[in-house]
C-alpha cells in the first residue's frame, strides 16, 4: 500500500526519522553512562517498545498498570509503573502481572499504599520491587522530599513483600520551560531535593540501585546528576510541537530529535478562495495545548478547530489553492494525547506503507 | 457487578436518566410532528443507537463514513452520513455501504463530489440519496444557500443514479449561544436562509422531501420551523456540562435533559489536606472546552488538569477531606469526544451495572 492511499484522518510515523531518533537517544545515553527507560505511555505501540528495547532501552515505562499489562502480554520486559496503584482490584492485577513480570517497578508515595502493597504481594507469593516517588516540585503525585522520603523507604524496606529499589522524581513542571538555559536552571533546582534525598537514603543504610526521572526535555540536562541512574524520556521518539517550540542547546527549536509523527487529511470542502475543510478536528488531534495542528511543509495554511471531526483552513497564500480531495499531513500540538485517539499507526518509508502498527494499549488508562 | 468495583477511570451511563431523556425528545418531536435522527457520532455505540430507534427515531446521522459502517454491520438502519465523502476509496466504501443499507442518505456540497459520487453510484450500480448540504452560517462545510444551492441541487437531480431528497443545514454557530432568547433569534437568523432556499428548490420543481438540521441547544426552537422535517440533535441523550451551561427555556441551566454521562475516578496520592490526585487526566476526558470536568455532587472539589493521565484536585471544605482509594465522579466538559476515549460504557442503575455497551464506533473518523 502507498501513503496516500491510507484512508484519512490516519496517524503516520515516518520510519526514517524514528529510527534516527532512536539512535541519536541510545547514543546520548550510552556517552552520559545513563540507562534509558522510555516512557511508553506516548506510543502505547508495543511494536514500538520491542525497538527500544532492540536499541539498548532497559525496558519502558508506563503510565498506568493496564499500560504494563498490554506491555507484558507482548513480551516486553523491565517495565516501570510511574503512577501508583491504590484500588484493591488493581493491586490483585499487579501481583498477577508480578508473577508474569517478576521485575516489574511500581512506585509508592504514601505509608498506607505501601502497606496495603506489600500485603497483597506477601499473600500473592510475590516481592516487589519498588521505588519512592518523590515530589520534586511537580505537585502532582510523589511525596516530599528529604525526611518523608526516607521514612516511606524504610516503611517499604520493612516488609518482605517488598523489596526498595530506589527513588523516581519526575520534574514534569521543568519538561516544557522554553529556552535551553532557563530549562537546565529550572531542571537542576528540582532536581537537587532528589539529589540530596538520595544522599540521606545512602546515609541511612537504604538501598538506592535506581534513581529514575528525566523528560525529553530534559534529556540533556538531567544526565549530569552523578546520581541520575536512568532518563524516563518518552516523546523523544516521535516528537510534537510542543517539544518542539521549547528550544534546544543551540536554537530557537528543539531539532535534537526529528518531527516523525504526522496525521494525515483530506480536504472535503473548498466553500471559497481562502478557505478550506479538512476532515480531522477533535477525534483526530488532542487539543490539550493552546495552539493549532500546524501543516506540514505548507506555509501558507492555517489549520483552525472546527468541531469533533472537521479543521477549518486559512489559506494564506493566493497562488496556493487546495483543491478538493487533497490530502495535506499535520504536525500534532502533542503526541501522547493524540496517539491515544488512535488504534493503528502507519509506519512509513517516503511514499510506501512499510507496515501498520497497532497501538495496542491505546485507551489503556486504567 | 457493582458500579464501585468498575475499574476506573471508566465512562458511566446512568440508565434513568439516559431513558428518561430518550423518553422526553421522543414526546417532543412527536408533538412538533417532526422527526428525529439523532446524531450518533455523541455516542458511536450501536446499543444506544438501537435504544434510540426503538423509542421512534428514524435511524441515525453519522458523521464519517467510518462510523455509519459500523451502524450498518450491527443492523441499525436509515442512516444519514452528515460530512462529505470525498477520496474515491471513500466512495467505494460508500458504494458497497450502500448495497447493505440502501436507503442510507449523504450529502454534497460542491458539484464535483456530486459528479464523482454519481459516478461511482453507476458503477456500483446503485443509487445513492442524498442532500444537499447547506451553510447557514457555520462556515464549515456547505455550499451558499439560495441560487447556489438550486445549481448544485439541479446537478443532483440530473444523474440517475442520485436521487435527491432535500437539505441539510446544520447551524452549529447557534448550538450553544448562551441564554435561549440570543440562541432563538440567532438559529432563526441562521435557518432562514435554509427555509427561503426550500423555497426555492420547491419553485423549481425539485424534491425537498427532507429538511435536516438543528441541535441539542436548539432542539426545541428549530422545531417551530414548518420547512423542517427533521432533527439531528445527539448530545441530549447524555448531556454535558457545555450544554448544561447553555440555559434552557426557562432558567440559567438547560435541565431538559439530564446529566447522564460520568466518568468515575479513583484519588490515588493524598499529598496535602487541601490537594489530592485522581487518576483522570487528558486521556481520560476531551479538553476542547476551556473548562474543567465538574465532580459530582460534592461541591469543595475543584479539578485542575495535570497531564494525560492525572487530575489534581483542590480541596475547598477543609471538612470534606477525600482519603486514598476514594472513588469520585465527574460530569465531563463535552459528551461527543469523551466518549470517543472509551472502548466502552457501563451502563448502571443506581449501585448495580445492568450491561457494558462497546462503543464500537471509537475512532471511526475515517
Amino acid at each position: 500500500m502507498r501513503r496516500d492511499e491510507i484512508p484519512t484522518p490516519a496517524l503516520l510515523l515516518d520510519l526514517a526519522r524514528f529510527e534516527r531518533n532512536l539512535e541519536r537517544m541510545a547514543a546520548h545515553v550510552r556517552r552520559a553512562g545513563k540507562h534509558l527507560r522510555p516512557h511508553a505511555k506516548t506510543h502505547k505501540c508495543p511494536e514500538i517498545a520491542r525497538r527500544q528495547v532492540a536499541a539498548g532501552a532497559l525496558g519502558v515505562a508506563c503510565a498506568k498498570l493496564g499500560e504494563a499489562e498490554v506491555m507484558a502480554r507482548a513480551g516486553i520486559r523491565g517495565l516501570l509503573i510511574t503512577t501508583e496503584i491504590v484500588p484493591p482490584a488493581g493491586l490483585a492485577r499487579l501481583v498477577r502481572l508480578l508473577g508474569e513480570a517478576p521485575e516489574t517497578l511500581v512506585v509508592v508515595d504514601h505509608p498506607e499504599n505501601a502497606r496495603e502493597l506489600g500485603r497483597a504481594a506477601a499473600a500473592g507469593g510475590v516481592v516487589a520491587n519498588v521505588l519512592v516517588d518523590v515530589d520534586v516540585g511537580n505537585r502532582r503525585t510523589g511525596v516530599a522530599p528529604g525526611a518523608s522520603t526516607v521514612e516511606l523507604a524504610r516503611e517499604v524496606a520493612a516488609h518482605r513483600s517488598l523489596r526498595l529499589r530506589g527513588l523516581q522524581g519526575y520534574a514534569g513542571q521543568c519538561a516544557h520551560v522554553v529556552g535551553w538555559e532557563a530549562r537546565r536552571a529550572a531542571s537542576r533546582a528540582a532536581m537537587a531535593s532528589l539529589m540530596e534525598t538520595r544522599g540521606l537514603l545512602e546515609a541511612a543504610g537504604l538501598p538506592v540501585e535506581i534513581v529514575a526521572g528525566g523528560s525529553t526535555g530534559t534529556y540533556d540536562i538531567d544526565v549530569e546528576l552523578p546520581g541520575l541512574t536512568e532518563l524516563q524520556s518518552g516523546s523523544y521518539c516521535v516528537m510534537d510541537l510542543d517539544y518542539r517550540r521549547i528550544g534546544g542547546r543551540s536554537g530557537d527549536a528543539l531539532t535534537d530529535f526529528e518531527m516523525a509523527l504526522t496525521v494525515v487529511t483530506t480536504v472535503i470542502s473548498v466553500p471559497a478562495a481562502d478557505r478550506a475543510v479538512v476532515d480531522a478536528g477533535f477525534k483526530s488531534f488532542a487539543t490539550d495545548r493552546p495552539f493549532p495542528p500546524e501543516a506540514v511543509e505548507r506555509p501558507g495554511i492555517e489549520y483552525g478547530w472546527a468541531g469533533d471531526e472537521h479543521g477549518r483552513l486559512t489559506l494564506r497564500d493566493p497562488d496556493r489553492p487546495v483543491r478538493l480531495g487533497e490530502r495535506i499531513e499535520f504536525f500534532p500540538p502533542h503526541c501522547d494525547p493524540t496517539i491515544n485517539l488512535y488504534d493503528r499507526v502507519w509506519a512509513v518509508r517516503g511514499s510506501e506503507v512499510e507496515g501498520v502498527w497497532e497501538i495496542t494499549a491505546r485507551g489503556r488508562s486504567d
